[in-house]
């Protein structure tokens, strides 16, 4: 390659990889605003650490059990840069560890409000640096699932049905929040503290999904970089759209929450398939993704799986949806094999976190005590308030006991007055 | 072309209709936070449907209607990639479907707090699939602007003038929100929620900027992708003092909402003569376009058109000046022809969109009930509460006629003791 | 230079310029999150006039100072580009006018809440126009610390310990905030009004760090662009860590604002030695830039120095580290050098912004009144209130003395009958 191919491929990858690397703060807004602020610093924490601790992982020994010279039967590799020192694959680690951190972050909104600080810093290495280096072995390290002809092409299955169902394994472990169930086991709305955050966080990981997807190309000579972002805009809006038609046949309104993430249920869904699958298609396949993400998270949430932000949704089941699409819609693979690779990556997935999690479950604990959690983890696990100047409903509530129930939850004189019109 | 400056050309134009992508979260942001809590939701779902929706329908037709393979005269363009399938084309219907959304999400904030959910799900698709792409066939497609000479290198008349003169529309069509006028007529201030949102809006749009004016070289190799990058920068930082110090001049102080529409007024009107308008002028054509946007907002305030973002001024009159600036600094364009071009664009905007707006109000109705805009877009059309856990102004109203009327508007004890000192 | 080889420098520069760009947004944020809500539109303002005016200074004579054609003796550039006009160098002065707009910005955190408007827009041209450049020239523009050896490749000391010494001379002539420290001098903690906003500032920050550091190469072909990537990548989760765990071991908590401060410490400290420093001592790097973070900010807190954002400790303390770090670590520089550098740039930015400020002080005044800073500067300066809608704590803390003052501290029922289980 001359020095001109070099520096156009570095340019793409570390663009790309840029992009991805932002989606940690996507992450991050999507799982405060959509959960309750008494929480939201803890969930910051966790993004911040999950990156932050993550790529020391990736970098110690992450990047060589999937990347590593040698590989032990296509199961894993090993060998020579075991403490990264590479400099000549500095651009490839890069895009390769906010990948890692991706994986690892979705598993922090499915448990939010309720997981020990120290326990979150326990487990997220095993992901970063094991669980999921093992599958990118599997899947683009040469291993075995390709060699039998599995195909994912930028991770709807490699990393986010991975980070799905290590957050139903999670869930599985840790339980429901206090008050998502009455005594008959009926769910409860708990709604999150601020849409807008939540949706500037859809936006950013929208961003930053066009680096996910058309990066994945590894380089831009000689590729077809552009294919992959008309994709994903497709998809995106595709799912956003059938996640909002689906949560409007069901919940009489077109729902706000279900509707952003609709986009990233698209946005999952083609990422397995983003640069094969056309571009009629992929608007199939957003569509569908968004839709079966509704559906998966009202089953779920009927199954007792309390999942704050729809992660195992959003990423497992539309994840899974992807792997599919990629062999209907396009010729890069075979139903069977997807279906092969699909359940291999769910089984390893599920298993090892459930015992990291069952581990760290029976020692140190996974859960906080019921106190800290109704008083929040930002004061209890951290000693912080996130918004310490306003003035919040709860704080209210026995206001309402001494100067007459009514007042607070009257509409305002303006209101009163058109409402009487 | 050698594979190499394909690749090239790739990543710029990928880089940038990235960026402006990105002005969709912008758009939200500004949206959002210049408007009232209880509509928060709802613009956020208007702008992600603009982008979702407006994306499919550039895919099925608006690209083809503006750059299809042929042209019916220079008015309209047709052919070959109706429902857009076309690989080799994919970067440069990105880069273009971008724009488009661009063009639509202008109105949304105009219109903000009274229009239908259900209406604006209709109309949107027209903006992006038809008014937008035959003007841009007009100016880009080779249509009869261009070969008379109209010059509008990226989009101040075409993108941000057109989206304005549509959003002027409207508001014609909608009239203006409840209590935005007393019974005199004399309007009122209806500030925005969260002015740290909207800031954050302002900055993303600016970041996004660069892509949108830089971008529109369409390709690097052999283009100075430079010099719009230094316009830009020049001309966003003197509209935003120009609209301060007009600001200050007109109201005594340096507000804040003034100051950063200042920044997208200067910003709209560099982006027509981006690449050829020399420095020094770039920062003349950005004060004024700063300081005129302000005379805008208070002129149209008086006339009786409510436009809670400021979008018409920022978009439309700044836009025309943008098109005015190009002619009067660079070699690009003559006066005549640049207003011949300003006044098509206007009368083809205002009276498609009108058309389009009068035939959905005598239909399905533009305008939400008077109860349901007071309650709120979140509530009546969503079922969402943007901010459920905090407590607000209008919920204490009742209060103070329980517990005394000084109570909640007294400054704190600490402020108090200050003011007396 | 082929045409194609000046087309790929070009991209990268701007791309790298385009990330530092969004920096500002990630400083107004940072610095708005971390303060209080009653000055936070006065914030956003500084934060956008920084770039504004800075930009126009910049353009005006700031870039000639640094990187005119001709020299004089190795302490200032002249010459040629005055009024900058040279669209050669277009790329150029975009990458050098976001790294001057970032040494400004540092100021404002520091002084948050105290400092008046117009003062502000009087000194802000001082530093990006004639403090900065100066300081560039000598290290970056081929003067006299550049010829002795001293080496900063991407702005450890000229940038970020600049603008930190530059805010310590602020500070220490308006003073701490009123309520800041007690009758016997103790400090008090002032939280700051959103640390999710804080956070998200962080991130942006992070994520526009990769220009700052990977760009400052300042051309793809032929360089290494890669290895900076990974060094920041690694310095600022080490950053994380390393304050995460000094301040649990100090306060006896994983506080969230020293760790999210941690990785902006752990970013300045590499700045200096990105490209040179392994990746392994990268990570040492970031983890002691992150724990002596803390240790100063605690210092200075203790000294009497109010810095509301910790912009001393993150860019002054860190920054020197950098410097001192890029000698110990890699073969580029030596400790004498380095110390003479990091010493002479010190004094230079501590003297001359002390007398600026000092002059504005006897003249105009530095700092508003008592009154103004109680009430808070958004409506004392510019007639705004940045969350109108919103209750705040100090609204109702008359209310308590009226209903009783256990009502609003109390627990909601929810949270009392778990804390009685």
């Amino acid at each position: 390659m001359t020095e001109t191919t070099i520096a156009i491929n570095e340019v793409w990858l570390i663009f790309a990889a840029v992009l991805v690397m932002f989606m940690q703060a996507g992450f991050a807004l999507v799982e405060a605003g959509f959960t309750q602020a008494k929480n939201a610093g803890n969930i910051i924490m966790k993004n911040v650490m999950d990156f932050s601790v993550g790529g020391l992982t990736y970098w110690a020994f992450g990047f060589a059990l999937a990347y590593g010279g040698s590989t032990l039967g296509g199961l894993v590799a090993y060998g020579d840069v075991f403490f990264f020192d590479d400099t000549a694959r500095a651009s490839e680690w890069f895009f390769q560890v906010v990948f890692a951190a991706t994986a690892a972050t979705i598993i922090s909104g499915a448990v939010a409000g309720r997981v020990k600080f120290t326990s979150y810093l326990l487990y997220t290495p095993f992901i970063t640096g094991l669980i999921y280096p093992i599958v990118t072995h599997w899947v683009w390290g040469g291993g075995w699932l390709s060699e039998i002809g599995f195909f994912d092409f930028a991770g709807s299955g490699v990393v986010h049905m991975l980070g799905g169902v290590a957050a139903l394994a999670a869930v599985t472990v840790v339980g429901p929040r206090i008050g998502k169930y009455d005594s008959d086991g009926k769910p409860q709305a708990m709604p999150g503290h601020s849409l807008t955050l939540g949706a500037l966080g859809v936006f950013i990981l929208w961003f930053g999904w066009y680096g996910f997807n058309a990066g994945s190309t590894l380089a831009a000579v000689g590729q077809n970089v552009a294919h992959p972002v008309v994709t994903t805009t497709l998809a995106a809006g595709a799912g956003a759209v059938g996640a909002m038609f689906t949560a409007w046949a069901v919940t009489g309104k077109p729902d706000v929450g279900y509707t952003i993430n609709g986009v990233l249920a698209g946005l999952v869904a083609i990422t397995a398939g983003t640069a094969s699958i056309g571009f009629g298609l992929s608007i199939l396949t957003g569509l569908i993704g968004g839709a079966i993400m509704v559906g998966s998270v009202i089953a779920l949430e009927r199954f007792g799986v309390d999942d704050p932000v729809g992660a195992i949704s959003v990423h497992g089941t539309s994840g899974l949806w992807g792997l599919i699409a990629v062999a209907l819609f396009s010729a890069d693979a075979s139903l069977p094999t997807q279906l092969l690779g699909a359940g291999a990556i769910a089984l390893w997935a599920f298993t090892t976190s459930w015992i990291v999690f069952k581990l760290i479950d029976r020692t140190v604990g996974m859960r906080v005590s019921r106190e800290e959690e109704l008083i929040g983890l930002d004061m209890s696990e951290h000693g912080n308030d996130a918004y310490p100047e306003f003035v919040f409903q709860h704080e209210v509530v026995d206001l309402k006991e001494i100067v007459g129930d009514s007042v607070l939850s009257q509409p305002a004189a303006e209101e009163k007055s058109a409402l009487s019109a």
